[in-house]
């Protein structure tokens, strides 16, 4: 059994609730942010923590926590629950007011709720799944104009993973205007003649912090990036296609719409990247 | 304190929770509906009941409740609370499966969350506001695209009611591609000749109960209604303008970005709407 925490207690996962007024139930009033524990330590706290801050700012949402409380509260979780790889998930609501009204409670009279747990994931980082790749499928973006708040408004994508498991396939990329969005719960990229493509960052997708390591440590290592759209048809003609994710870190994806991405098994690119990002994370984890 | 009802028990407010799990609180992954009660009746109980069945449809989502389950629940709810004039908020999620997973949980095994509770508003069919009328501001329709689903990601419409707080008015209009929507919780009507112009129904706005019992009315007492898009400016030059909602009921709009609707006041067709509907509503109210 679990230990969560919630509302500055640490409790049995069977015990942790929240009111049936909090906001984030009743009106998806809330943000979030995964991290990932590798070796008993959390990888890129610190990008997770900023864009929480950035999260709860864009909806003038208060932080009931400091980063540092926030960073105690993560390591004791990883203690009490034995974590050695895994994930840990936190959530930040607008707080349970004493009704239901569209209108935002007072902050000094309704704390924020915060929510955080562990996930358990042996071998989180040996993945077989990277090996092989991941298939996805094509689908509408038809998500909120804001997808770069981290809201917990995940209807549409846990819809869109259902779409995918349907057709035989991991994941959906998510296609708006003829261009790719991003997956899911990931950043998309191909490869072409050596390049990786990556969409921009703007209003329209998630700023990905494993998205913001993974292109840094190619800067790095000498690799072209180009930031910019491409649509699922010059996904299908690359060389290769990868997602990242604070989870999933940098994974192959070999097929898409039924179309094999190169010779259908991961390139040398994706690898090489899921090899740098996990080396270099692991060296500045804490 | 409140009687509200979780998942079979009737308990008192503070003490209603729902597991950290819930996938209404961690995805917005649920459902709702706003039922009014007048003289300790319910309004148009059937049309909300059949409303929820198509949302939860919409999602393959499992009702936990029959109708008559439903209607037992909601009058007990109005009984124990000792409601004259209110509402009944009702609320279906997807459950709280054992762990947190964008894949939908198996539904044998992860029964639907239902959550009931009631808002005691004596007068409610007298508000003072009908009088004199509601400002409204536009502002860009960011929505997804499945508004007619009547989900829980409210953050959006929410944040319409801040800004228009913000600007001094009641509530915000939503404008995409030109033309209107809806209300932030409410759909919306102008007047221009004697005729009642409203957009029509398609997965871009809520299929509103109130809205289809007015313009049946409006139907039945001869009016013209004409079911088309129209812009904020054809708004701000019409006759009159106004909103429904299963708690406003026939509400006038005497104010658009700041152009005064007509005199600036409620004018004839939208009072005499708001009387026929609760006229009639009343008469046939469960």
């Amino acid at each position: 059994m679990r230990t969560v925490y919630v509302n500055g207690e640490y409790l049995p996962e069977n015990e942790a609730k929240v009111s049936i007024f909090d906001r984030g139930f009743l009106m998806a009033d809330g943000v979030y942010e995964v991290t990932s524990v590798l070796d008993g330590k959390l990888i890129d706290f610190d990008g997770h923590a900023v864009r929480l801050s950035r999260s709860l700012d864009a909806l003038d949402m208060a932080s009931p926590v400091t980063k540092d409380e926030l960073l105690a509260i993560n390591r004791e979780l990883v203690t009490l629950n034995d974590i050695t790889d895994g994930m840990i998930y936190l959530q930040v609501t607008r707080g349970a007011p004493n009704d239901r009204d569209f209108a935002f409670p007072d902050p000094d009279e309704t704390p924020s709720t915060i929510v955080l747990f562990t996930q358990d994931k042996p071998g989180l980082a040996d993945n077989p799944v990277a090996l092989k790749g991941i298939k996805v499928i094509s689908i509408d973006d038809i998500r909120w104009g804001r997808r770069d708040i981290k809201t917990v408004q995940l209807l549409y994508p846990s819809m869109g993973k259902m779409m995918a498991k349907a057709a035989g396939a991991d994941d959906a990329w998510m296609v708006e205007d003829g261009f790719v969005t991003e997956g899911t719960s990931n950043n998309a990229y191909i490869v072409k003649n050596g390049k990786i493509i990556t969409r921009e960052l703007s209003t329209d997708i998630l700023h990905g912090i494993t998205r913001a390591a993974v292109l840094r440590f190619a800067k790095e290592s000498q690799m072209v990036v180009e930031e910019r759209n491409f649509t699922i048809q010059e996904a299908q003609e690359a060389d290769e296609a990868f997602i990242t994710s604070a989870s999933t870190f940098v994974m192959p994806v070999v097929e898409i719409d039924g179309e094999k991405i190169g010779k259908g098994t991961p390139g040398r690119v994706a690898p090489r990247l899921r090899e740098i990002y996990l080396e270099e994370s692991r060296k500045v984890a804490i």
